[in-house]
């Protein structure tokens, strides 16, 4: 028996960039977080502690920046191509480049000033292994709610199953998606916002019997409508509300107030892809 | 020398209540957390565990669920006060009440469809102590962003100064704001949007020679504005944003990549009130 | 009517100061969040954004640097009085400056290794005015729980009161504690490592009629075995621990398997002190 | 090309459970927050809404109270294969099962009383898929720091290298920690309580050239002294300390005072395994 390494990276996380468009009067604002993983050739540092072929994270922070400023930034997911391609062509010893950005973001309210918009954070994470690279395009923090057209009803029961059924009830819960591109979509931000638009119109417009089925109706939505997109996949809290009971207090309650509760929560997650979806290799590693 | 309860109170802090309303198909929903806090005659269960003047906090927590049945939820300024009072009515023991009130943002996306929107959160602080009631409404988690019209020049310097002065600099901010009304403001949610319309406006309006001359800037234009406002205060922190030197790799930075840094960071508190506002009394208690 | 100016300071907020002391084989350490606010003359920039009386919050942030160079740190007590008198005593415009430290704790696990120890962080907050300093420590995240010896009943009830009463339940709070010293108290670590053992003995020693006699008891107890300690404030949050009804399994639970609740909580806030306590004057600021 | 479901899951997330034994006047305290996730033949919720092979997450909720009720809690490692074993033995949908507890620890300080101790936690990820069963246990925030011993230089530099090479800094990390175990370990709680004091020592015993070489020293003493681990996985981030430049103030710094950190930071991940390891199937699933 010996003793080995095994799979192992090393990168520079958070890299916080902001980077504004003078042409004029009207600014432009880009905001990101930006992490950088690198792999490769990496026994000798691990197990001797030579850093010949270690690039220090500080100059992966350093590299964010500069382009920033020679290439500028347009659809993070072209700034992530480009900081992978970089890192795998320039470092012989470095094989593999995950790239993760994500972008905060901003409303105009001004020709120079803007406003913090919402909870919603626009991922990217692009994976470049010296001959392939992969997109896979996400977002975080998209919180729904649906009123009615959900049920629950017709579950498997055994011993400890106490939970009535329903026919009614809130479904909310906070989408956390990620989708991966068949290839180079083209125009990165237009895929993001139809994107987007279509897992919000699926929630909405689902009659739901389950959070898994509207998980499944959200992420084949989006196959429907988007051909550069191969698989979607999703993770979805059921962020309960439960009905208060006011009879105590000589009040009906007809689906009126609720309690939103904290924990423990549901979490459903769900894959949703064509069957001729090219192979992932390393889009999710 | 003797030991003596000083000041005391206790409360349920953050009920979470959801409210739905029905009316035809377009329904409406307010999500609101509620925290109640009462004092009063209160000696006897500190000092001998007597706990017949103690109304539980989860009779408080109870009355928040059972009022949003009974009297609906409309204004959360209103809400706060019917809870307050009804605390120091309803219980001899308690002779003050005060009622926090958060309210979270819901955009629509659909009949009966919404969307968590944003971090920002409005805010009512109400109290009343058997007589009078003060309000006192706010809102948190409104960061803005100036990307010029901002220097900072001709400061105190000692030992310590280093830093360089600047005519062009990103201002940054997360606002915290409350303001304290002068009685009852009548249409509060008309209230608040204006004033928070106005606090926006006044920080991307004002050409800032410092973080604090932009506070101040904003809690005039309030009271300028509102006459039903009394006072007004900001706590505004400095979210550094940093020029890169891009130097060392051959680069200019003409004002265009920046680092947004987490900490330390400047914090600016300051109040704007009229010199003929009506005392405070309990409203900041 | 005229708008005026009113409360207002400004500062450098969580600037994080690590000291290492090498004498020998033994290192220290020390691991520090400062917070450093002054207030004084300071209409100009308010009003015109006149920076001649506004020393940056730059400079705030290298003086706490450099006095960790030059005067070391021992007790925080002792490195937020020097910080706040330097502040007030070489700026003609600041008359007030306020020092509020976190004091992060390790536990040493070798010569030079140390290992982050818990959650609980002490904390000082010291004040000066040009005549007078005040000092309050205090700590947060001191988290305890008592498995019995803990009742509830005999409480005011309303017609929204549906608590049953209890003879046992489990007690649990995060004890924020805070107490002003009545002047120097010659040696604050010690001070410091006694008031928090009374605390935690108090907690465990008292049979609990009620949390708010629970928190009398404890800040009664530090201030009857510390006569340097003018004045106790806690806030202590009531972690409900409840019962879980096992009976729809055809099971009992004698006071054995219990649900942990995050929202809403009780929340107990109040002030033990001496009756010939000196003025607070600015410490609670 | 068909639309089709991929992966998926589900279950209860964030279960909090307390369990107190009271043998004797001694109690004991168990805190743990259990998650439970289930996948099986669930193509039916997804594509049709028939929820026939769904059990409740809320029975879900409920198995876990009622199990720390009829078999107590002991190891959480065999708490986690109970309950993973239960799920795909009596629903014959459910073909894998995986259920995640994390212990928080509790220090003893009285019969009945006892305080939250630090911010580390003890996890354990059990999977079972009707025929096997593997148990992952761990730990996260487990935050070391050495004053000396740790260098760094020697490494690979490209156009965007500024960073000096040093031959003392301090190395500081919040190490997540977990590993595999080959089988049965018998004494899960004897092998957490050595694994975790090897980690800390080989992190506090060895002198760094890299913080990845700390990270296999760390992996490869826990399989040298354990034989019932099969496999170690580290994630440790470098919390950056910058010995602060007091030249400006006429001050040197001689490795005293530092500023932690806090964004960006370095992380490094790696996997230290034995060349025997039997295969992992689903246990990192």
């Amino acid at each position: 028996m010996a003793i080995v390494l095994g799979a192992n990276q090393y990168g520079k996380a958070e890299t916080r960039v902001v980077r504004v468009v003078r042409d004029g009067s009207r600014h432009e604002l880009t905001d990101l977080n930006v992490s950088t993983t690198l792999a490769g050739d990496l026994a000798d540092v691990h197990l001797h502690g030579d850093n010949a072929h270690v690039l220090p994270t500080d100059s992966q922070k350093n590299t964010v920046y500069a382009f920033a400023r020679e290439l500028g930034i347009d659809a993070i997911e072209d700034f992530g191509l480009a900081l992978a391609r970089h890192f795998v062509e320039s470092q012989p010893a470095i094989h593999r480049a995950r790239v993760s950005i994500e972008r905060y973001p901003w409303r105009r309210v001004g020709d120079h000033s803007f406003e913090r918009e919402g909870t919603q954070i626009r991922t990217a994470t692009v994976t470049y292994d010296g001959r392939r690279s992969t997109v896979v395009a996400g977002l975080t923090g998209l919180t729904l709610l649906n009123t009615t057209g959900s049920e629950f009803w017709g579950y498997a029961r055994d011993r400890y199953t106490t939970l009535p059924e329903t026919r009614e009830r809130i479904l909310a819960t906070a989408v956390d998606a990620r989708w991966r591109y068949a290839g180079d979509a083209g125009d990165w931000d237009a895929s993001y916002d139809a994107t987007r638009r279509l897992l919000v119109e699926a929630f909405a417009g689902t009659h739901s019997l389950s959070l898994q089925q509207t998980l499944y109706a959200m992420g084949r939505r989006v196959l429907e409508e988007r051909a550069e997109i191969a698989e979607v996949r999703l993770a979805m809290p059921n962020r309960h509300h439960f009905l208060v009971d006011l009879a105590a207090f000589g009040l009906d309650n007809p689906d009126e107030v609720y309690l939103a509760a904290d924990r423990p929560y549901g979490l459903i997650e769900g894959t949703v892809s064509r069957d001729d979806a090219p192979e992932p290799g390393l889009a999710w590693w």
